[in-house]
């Protein structure tokens, strides 16, 4: 086991009960907060009057930041920014889903920074250290981003997506009610609960290197709770149990235990770059892409073929034989079939009508333009990547 | 899933070259320390010296408690209060097993009580809600001490063990080094994992209530991969991944992830009173314990059946069947196995020469002089109780 350092202090108040210490929170830090969502959808719900009910009848004051993108925009960010420098601001609440939340990350650093641009710190033009405080309510199960201490923020004239990342803007406490995510319609259920899954892909399930008992186990125990727990989340919308699993479950993909001692290897996170060019879901990319990469490692290199066995076993529920090559290439049909029968989301681009790709546009976006993407679960070469991304038509 | 909160702001440092860390933390609250250790082995063993080098080379005042017992005692706890009170020591340092552990988390919430007697605290004659600092670094994989926040003190003139609990005596930080485990002799080994099992199964795995998929799944990988990883510990005892796993999972045996939304049921440690009748290790009792209380549940009242199957093919890896009482009883012979022949341990008392025991002062200890255990697994009478002392004869 590699050595590493793990500490993560959000502080989580889970379950329907727990509003009324959202005040208590927020007043450690000052009476001023500011309120970051997507927009109508939210701001119309009961649950924002709620929230700012809660807040306000305990004295604090509300300045509110609306129509967050999904990807969130850096000139979304400054306009934060720029609310809570003029106001004396302290801490950032954000109700939706990752992209409010990695919003609000971006403007508490920036806030206390030098600058008045996210960017700047995300080109490293100008350090941070400290932030404002950060609340995270998430309204769907998908990024984890209420316990992680990154973010990632949309560039659109640079046409990059980009972050930062530090312990300042970790969340110092987030609310996990699992009836907030009861109206996620089916699709964006399916696509949040796909994002947790890809995070335990990448971050220590398929890595080149030794398997650590307790880490690797706890992660294929989560991935085979979410791929049982998803379609129940998707069928029954106000399932409780299923709901809060999934909630609980996307806090934990992305709250460091699962990589502790593990070098990440994020194939898939680097690969997905449908989000960033054609504005599709970041957890639909992801699902299109992952059978696909799996398929062609493995008709590349039967290296892979243990692994994917494994997965396609303890996972996806297919009967174990000795060839290994063919019970992960069932595993993968297991996959697909579950993506598109039980998620219910397309599993080719031109389902959607996207009959062509960028390829190498992204394929440059995916490998940051170096050679080829070397520290993936394996090596590809762009023209690796260029395959990939054309099974996916 | 019942609501809950959740938050472990430990900071863990873990393997092989972490020490160097160890003044940074000391000082972020002082620079004079009280560092604990359970006597000779310790203070004689490399470690203690590159511990003490390391604070001193730093500018750090070292203070000493030496010869903690295993379930430590008050008096030792108001020695260590006294060095502190009289030294302005603003940081307790643990260097053992979880009775070091719980030994300075007792004196660092004692020293800024109003008392110099941490069994004021535990009685509640004395208020506290502040600590020193306390920083562990555990030589044991065993109680998880090092991210939790309560401790266990024997009175020995009262004949109890009780303790206190509060959010101030979590440790800071936990240096968890595998190869500081590499000395700890088969025996203690064996006690030490198996007291990280006995968590497990009261923590949650033997509850009488919903499972929740993701904490209960987690617990059930986590106990497999102890049974499996543990053996390995025992036999190679230089092996770093077996050591490492066992010491995180010792930690996540005990950090209130695999207890966020359950109420805890705790059977078998209630039931555990070997080690304050007997002075017998406190993971011995456990195992002694476990398949008696186990079986004689099982041929009480079958409802428990499932349960224990599910145990015994998921976690001791039994052939599955249809007839669930079968596989049970298979599972607990298992257990029984595994605990002499892989732990190597005894599963009677009689093995190591106790003919009788005090049944009657057990029970009424396991039951605090109640009609019953009646939060417990399935609720024991105290007959039931005696009964259960009686097999483990």
């Amino acid at each position: 086991m590699n050595d590493f350092q793990f500490q993560n202090t959000t502080k989580v108040y889970f379950g329907k009960n727990q509003l009324s210490h959202l005040h208590e929170e927020v007043l450690k830090y000052g009476d001023k907060v500011l309120v970051a969502h997507g927009g109508n959808f939210i701001k119309n719900s009961p649950l924002y009057q709620k929230v700012i009910d809660e807040l306000e009848s305990n004295g604090v004051q509300v300045f509110e930041l609306g129509a967050v993108e999904p990807n969130p925009r850096h000139t979304t960010v400054n306009n934060g920014v720029a609310i809570c420098k003029d106001n004396g601001i302290q801490t950032t609440l954000a109700i939706g889903g990752g992209s409010t939340i990695d919003c609000c990350k971006a403007i508490a650093a920036t806030t206390l920074s030098e600058s008045d641009n996210i960017w700047d710190l995300v080109e490293g033009k100008v350090t941070w250290d400290k932030a404002l405080a950060v609340i995270a309510m998430p309204t769907i199960a998908s990024t984890g981003s209420e316990m992680d201490k990154s973010c990632v923020i949309a560039n659109v004239e640079l046409g990059i997506k980009s972050g930062i990342n530090g312990e300042a803007i970790r969340p110092k406490a987030a609310f996990l009610d699992p009836t907030n995510t009861f109206t996620v319609p089916a699709r964006q259920t399916a696509c949040g609960g796909y994002d947790i899954m890809a995070h335990l892909f990448d971050m220590n399930y398929f890595v080149n290197a030794p398997k650590y008992p307790l880490q690797f186990n706890v992660v294929e125990t989560l991935l085979k709770t979410v791929r049982n727990q998803l379609p129940i989340a998707i069928k029954e919308p106000e399932n409780y149990e299923a709901r809060a699993t999934m909630l609980w479950a996307a806090s934990w993909a992305l709250n460091s235990f699962c990589t502790s001692g593990f070098k990440t290897q994020a194939s898939l996170h680097a690969l997905e770059q449908f989000s960033s060019t054609l504005d599709l879901t970041h957890g639909l990319g992801l699902a299109i892409l992952t059978p696909k990469w799996m398929k062609y490692l493995l008709d590349r290199d039967e290296s892979v073929a243990d692994d994917f066995a494994r997965f396609a076993v303890n996972v996806m529920g297919v009967a174990d034989n000795e060839d290994k090559v063919s019970v992960a290439n069932l595993g993968i049909e297991a996959l697909q079939t579950f993506i598109k029968d039980e998620l219910g989301l397309p599993v080719h681009l031109s389902e959607m009508g996207i009959k062509s790709l960028p390829i190498d546009e992204m394929v440059e976006k995916a490998t940051h333009g170096a050679d080829s993407l070397p520290h993936a679960y394996r090596v590809l070469t762009k023209e690796d990547c260029a395959r990939i991304y054309h099974m996916c038509l």
